[in-house]
């Protein structure tokens, strides 16, 4: 019988096929005295090498398929393999007890496991998650069974899992794998994230009933929607076989639109941009043709490693960027640390409120070292391609002053020392503080450019933690009171001849980008896969006449009124 | 030889007079062993009777002189030596080591202590020193010591003290104390706030070289400046006793404000209103002749007890609160609880950034029971006096929207009931959001007034935690941007014919007095001790003058800027 099941949209897409059920490989396995314990040891030194091995053959392919930072979560467990306070405890458990391989690896990653999701620290709570894949992966060496299919797959396939590990994600046949269930996750899962990196059909967090899935059973996946029917009627396969056509012509047709120019239908050009985590990203910026990279957010360079990157590995990873992005701008934020986001290897006063703490530029500030290093890379990168430096939380005018005279200093050095900086190097800052908002007019005289954080303007604006779930009702984007801020900000940028963008959330969405136009924004930086989507929607968009409707949005009463009438007047139209 | 120390202005006035050195009673006892543990026992009961005689007295007297809500730490003090986790415990020591009561009861003692100390919650903390307090009371009754001269001194004295403790400061004889220095402390500890309401002039955290400071020393006490001259010149002397005449005298004009109306220069009329967190606090206000209340915060009510307050409770309360202040306005504001603040009887889920989380009104929302039972009490009270309600934390139009309709459904419950409700009552809102003041405009139409809570508004404003020195600085009450928040809402409630007021610190600040004014502000609440000060600032300034003024404000760079424009018209203008 047919039946539907709700879940999370990880990543869009609509498939329709066989399911494949990736059985759970939690089994706990059994204790066993052993009386040649030396015989045990060896065999677990051999199912390590062997587990190893795999890890190695899975990084390796990885690193070809999906890039460097995809493929770091198997340098990680390949160290962790080598974690003496692992495997050598188990040998010493195998030993002291004279018991089973097996058991003893198990006991000793459940201990290491319990340790790691009581930490306060989200990064370390998720090492737990690779803790567990790869003493799975060694039990299995160790009772002889296959770890995983899931590279010899040879049918069109949905694959369905309690969870997918990094590594089974690494391995996803995608001649044949259309999309994946699985029964728990969120959007910022990792199977999450790597399913729209994959660019593959996604539903997590499906629930405890996903696990009545079998193999073989028909399912369709509308990601788009969160939804997956399990044996479906043939009204509703001939329903899905047609939204699935629609669906994959719309994605042609967005992919025409790869060449053309960022044009409104009267004729105004604004630039669609795009927001990057790390050089990875790269890829899918270009083949989504943006016109720029509108934020890119260098923290992925300070984290998941020991020690402060040097000046040199910085400017390699800026000219890199700059080199791929030709002559497009690119929109370099300096870091962005503290507060939620801790370096491990940086000892940071613990905060009541981290998002109201020292963060950023106020961070970088007093931890001027850092903010040197970083900001040398950064000129020295400058000759490369189209740059533009961007501070982030930024509040009142002495900051950006004083960040301003720190650049101002390594630029002189740097020019003292001989080596070049470009002179068509641009400088702004984040406007994501309502007090920088609100006296945009004043910063506007000191930057060359302002890009508008929706993320935490809306959430301070509201005060309102984004991240804390009882107050997620305030997380209003078009609420009159941001659209107002958000109008101060560009009409200040436009009046001092600046320009103005955004790179939040809201930059992306589509009943937002007709208000945001009407506005006067120039540029909007969103993620890679939303730039063909908004510069289809913006070829047929009249900035005038959405100036008008957006004046108009700018007295209403509340969040709803706005989005009731954005959706009205682009239904009209349409 | 003369020698000057700083530390934290407490409680303004200036003292000249011999010190008074209050010996710190840190000693540690020795453990000493007992055969007869019978009679230690009965020993450390006799001590813990004789303490608990002591502390009933101080809380008689305490409650006579200064109160029932200052009284209530000694009522705690007496329940910890019922506490079977501190004497029981010490019982169970004499007995199983067979040692002495004092090394027992101290053994006990630092335990808890230690465990309180490292409690994540400020109030838990603070019970280390109430437990401290009485184990030092008890343990002099056990070693035959007087506990405490203080109530015993009969010439001119200052105070010095490590610190002093809450059972120190209520014995104080204000007959001969003429003020206090402590080595340790802020402005908020328990000490510098009973100075506060002593009216006693107090230093404290003046640090180790307080520790000089001998019995017989002259001292200069300069709280204002939050100076200490120990054995001070000839000269020094000649120099703070014209000082301390002219600080009287001021002390004596600003008196003669008490019972004039608050006027402009040009005859506008303000309402200068004082703040209160509790009915102690009345008699301050009615001795500084404020013009009414401008808030009343309610969260004394549900602190430190076990259960919520019943309607019956809290009405008395309001009803004597309405029935002291006579006709004029009282603004209480509704339960503003969660984050920060917590109830040990009320679960709240842990937060990581609280000041953006569930509290004031938008637990209240979710907790409607609570919301309920205090809006009937407060519209019972109504009739006793000229009641204002005040919704803290309203950030959108839906929320004030739901707070009025679940008022409405109490009163029309109430006048089914045959109960009557005021007819003038006004419903308000704080504006301490920026979101709010954003949409003043749009909220102006549904409400009868707004106050302005300035600590808030700034700290949200600038995305800075007002209690985090790390980023204090951009705690900025003068800058442009809070100005102009400032300017938007006080426009949108005079133009909707409402009043707007405003009940943070900012209210009371005389370098923002005239600003405010200039603005159109209608009313001021502050602390009770600055309302003469505030009233005979107001009544120098042209309201007109300073409407052009802060207009001028409005267009400054920094609050640098701004106060020095206000600081050099105000001394142009004396």
């Amino acid at each position: 019988m047919s039946h539907l099941l709700t879940g999370v949209p990880a990543s869009p897409g609509i498939a329709i096929a066989k399911a494949y059920r990736l059985e759970s490989e939690e089994s706990v396995p059994q204790r066993k005295a052993v009386d040649d314990t030396a015989a045990e040891k060896q065999r677990l030194k051999e199912a390590v090498e062997a587990a190893k091995a795999d890890i190695d053959r899975i990084r390796e392919s990885t690193l070809e398929r999906l890039g460097p930072q995809k493929a770091e979560i198997f340098e990680a467990h390949l160290f962790l393999l080598d974690d003496p306070d692992l495997i050598d405890a188990a040998m010493d458990q195998i030993e002291s007890e004279g018991i089973n391989a097996e058991f003893a690896l198990y006991e000793v990653a459940s201990g290491i496991m319990e340790a790691l999701r009581s930490m306060d620290n989200e990064l370390l709570r998720e090492r737990a998650a690779d803790v567990k894949d790869i003493t799975g992966r060694v039990i299995s060496k160790l009772e002889g069974r296959k770890h995983s299919a899931l590279s010899e797959l040879n049918s069109e396939t949905i694959l369905v899992a309690k969870d997918l590990t990094p590594s089974d994600t690494a391995q996803l046949n995608l001649e044949f794998v259309r999309g994946f269930v699985t029964e728990i996750g969120s959007r910022t899962s990792h199977s999450a994230i790597m399913a729209r990196s994959l660019e593959l059909a996604a539903v997590v967090g499906a629930g405890a009933d996903a696990s009545e899935i079998r193999t073989g059973d028909t399912v369709i996946l509308d990601a788009t929607a969160g939804q997956v029917i399990v044996n479906p009627t043939d009204r509703q396969l001939e329903e899905y076989s047609v939204r699935k056509r629609e669906y994959e012509e719309y994605q042609l047709r967005m992919r025409s639109y790869v060449d053309r120019p960022s044009v409104t239908a009267d004729g105004v050009q604004v630039e669609l941009a795009s927001n990057i985590g790390g050089i990875d990203d790269l890829e899918k910026v270009l083949a989504n043709g943006a016109d720029g990279i509108g934020l890119f957010r260098t923290e992925f360079l300070y984290m998941g490693r020991s020690a402060f990157p040097s000046e040199e590995e910085q400017y390699s990873v800026y000219k890199h960027v700059l080199e791929k992005m030709g002559g497009k701008r690119v929109v370099i934020r300096t870091l962005d640390i503290g507060g939620d986001k801790e370096l491990s290897y940086m000892q940071l006063p613990k905060e009541s409120n981290p998002f109201l703490g020292l963060r950023a530029i106020r961070l970088c500030l007093e931890r001027e070292d850092l903010f040197r290093t970083q900001l040398r890379a950064l000129l020295r990168a400058s000759v490369h391609g189209k740059l533009a430096i961007m501070f982030p939380m930024i509040a009142v005018l002495s900051e950006l002053r004083e960040a301003k005279r720190i650049l101002a200093e390594e630029r002189a050095k740097l020019e003292q020392e001989g080596i070049a900086v470009s002179h068509s190097l641009e400088v702004g800052i984040m406007i994501e503080i309502p007090a920088a908002a609100l006296a945009a007019d004043i910063l506007a005289k000191e930057v060359d450019f302002f890009s508008i954080g929706t993320n935490d303007l809306i959430q301070y604006t509201m005060a309102a933690d984004r991240m804390n779930e009882s107050v997620s009702y305030l997380y209003q984007p078009h609420h009159p009171s941001i659209l107002r801020l958000v109008q101060l900000v560009i009409q200040a940028a436009n009046r001092n001849g600046k320009w103005a963008g955004m790179c939040g959330e809201m930059a992306g969405d589509s009943a937002a980008i007709p208000l945001l136009l009407g506005l006067g924004l120039h540029e909007f930086s969103m993620s890679a896969s939303s730039v063909l989507p908004a510069r289809e929607l913006v070829s047929r968009l009249s900035k005038q006449e959405w100036s008008r409707l957006a004046e108009q949005a700018l007295g209403m009463s509340s969040q709803q009124e706005v989005l009731d009438f954005v959706n009205q007047q682009l239904r009209s139209e349409a």
